[in-house]
């Protein structure tokens, strides 16, 4: 258990829970001013959430799609390293070889990509009455698990609707990350019912820390997010109500626990086996 | 999906919340009551608590623990046929061959034995000055999955401590199960942090249903359960609050929720799987 010799450590983790507009160059000014304020809170890791430079929608993601690097990451990367910061870029439109993709970007406090996160699982759901979406209509998935390191623990990243798939987490989980990452949009439909929680459920079952960062909520926009950005442990689940918010997460703390519940150590591989089919970058 | 062409189908399934004391026969004798007052509420499907017949501790296994077939048993078959119900028979700690297990039997409506489960994740924890307990120290464990067929639909069994190990409720419902039951007694401290999340992580992630039967919370007891019986699908959770209490389940709903959330036919098979290393009883 290599990853829990680092379990003495603490850091300071921020949610930003930006204003999305359709003014891309004001959603890049803004995130790079708030992460500048994280960082001044004290935060080490900094989460901006999905679809962070554009509105969320399939009508927008071709105008606001972006090679990688391009000018968004561009900034990004400069906030990472203006502020040493590891910045998790929420999500943007990327186009890659005539595809669309929704694709989150992770950067170092020296400003250097460190992986490039395509989701995985799409968001193609049919409520009756009350939401449909297919995201599947403009964009293609992505292949790839996507971790990355920090001197406090090792992270894992999915994209919103990869949270709702709990084999991710637990590959996550299993390759030794103790802090999974969801930026993430859901929706006034989806979101009082499940976006809590599936962070929760996914905390408890893998005894690890889960953060989101969901778009402030903008009633006057064509999907409406459900906000209430979360940082979640095994035992507890915390709202960040103010737009940039902060928690310290203790690292020996997930490590007591899984001393105390040690179903880390209790699952039953003689059973039961999660795998991944192929291995994803790490 | 054959499981879904049954989807029309519906029942009423009742969770019985027993008050279990030290005297054995009054145990029984309660439970065979409780039964018939299901069944007249018009269930189909009756679940009693982990450690129906016994009172809940290391130190009682070996003393209530009986041979299967026997005394305990005998009663759950006859209440089972008496009222013409699957009887989910919570547990008992069974002894076979020198060691104990705590084992979950069901019944069908003939009265035939359908399945005997042993609980397969010992319950061994220790929160320090909050509750330690230790079954390994007397039981041993269980090695097979255990799925029973009915009418409705396919069921999956797991016993208490079970429920916190998801690849379980991954697989059942993967070889179809739409309902997933969990005797169980969990305590003061677990209860209300983890006895709900558990159960609608499990029914959210894997779109089933689960029910759940704990004893009567008895706070004279040495080992106090936390109760909150429950009944969960992946839209919401039912607080089962009378002795005995029974909830319509509708799988046409769960077909209708895999529709408009088709997470089931979304998962990446090509990232991913959850695969059970032995065959279990099916």
């Amino acid at each position: 258990m290599s990853t829990l010799t680092k379990a003495m450590s603490k850091f300071r983790l921020a949610v930003v829970q930006l204003q999305v507009s359709s003014v891309k160059a004001d959603n890049l000014s803004r995130a790079r001013r708030l992460v500048k304020e994280a960082a001044g809170q004290g935060s080490k890791v900094v989460l901006l959430p999905e679809c962070f430079n554009s509105p969320y929608g399939t009508g927008f993601f071709s105008t606001y799609a972006e090679r990688i690097p391009g000018e968004s990451t561009q900034v990004l990367s400069e906030a990472a390293k203006e502020n040493k910061v590891y910045l998790v870029g929420g999500s943007i439109p990327e186009e890659d070889g005539g595809k669309l993709y929704n694709s989150c970007t992770v950067f170092g406090p020296d400003g250097e990509l460190l992986l490039k996160h395509r989701k995985i699982h799409l968001f193609d759901i049919d409520v009756p009455g009350k939401i449909r979406f297919q995201e599947s209509e403009t964009l293609s998935p992505g292949n790839s698990l996507s971790m990355f390191e920090t001197p406090f623990c090792k992270v894992g990243v999915g994209i919103c609707y990869d949270m709702r798939f709990a084999e991710l987490a637990q590959l996550y989980s299993r390759k030794g990350c103790q802090l999974l990452v969801y930026p993430g949009a859901f929706n006034m439909t989806t979101g009082p019912a499940h976006w809590e929680l599936l962070q929760r459920g996914r905390a408890l079952d893998n005894q690890v820390y889960v953060a989101t960062a969901s778009p402030a909520r903008d009633e006057t926009a064509s999907y409406v997010a459900w906000g209430h950005s979360t940082v979640v442990n095994p035992w507890y689940s915390k709202s960040m109500l103010p737009v940039v918010s902060s928690d310290q997460l203790i690292l020996c703390y997930l490590a007591d626990i899984r001393q105390q519940i040690p179903i880390t150590a209790q699952r039953r591989d003689d059973i039961y086996t999660v795998t991944s089919v192929q291995e994803g970058s790490s």
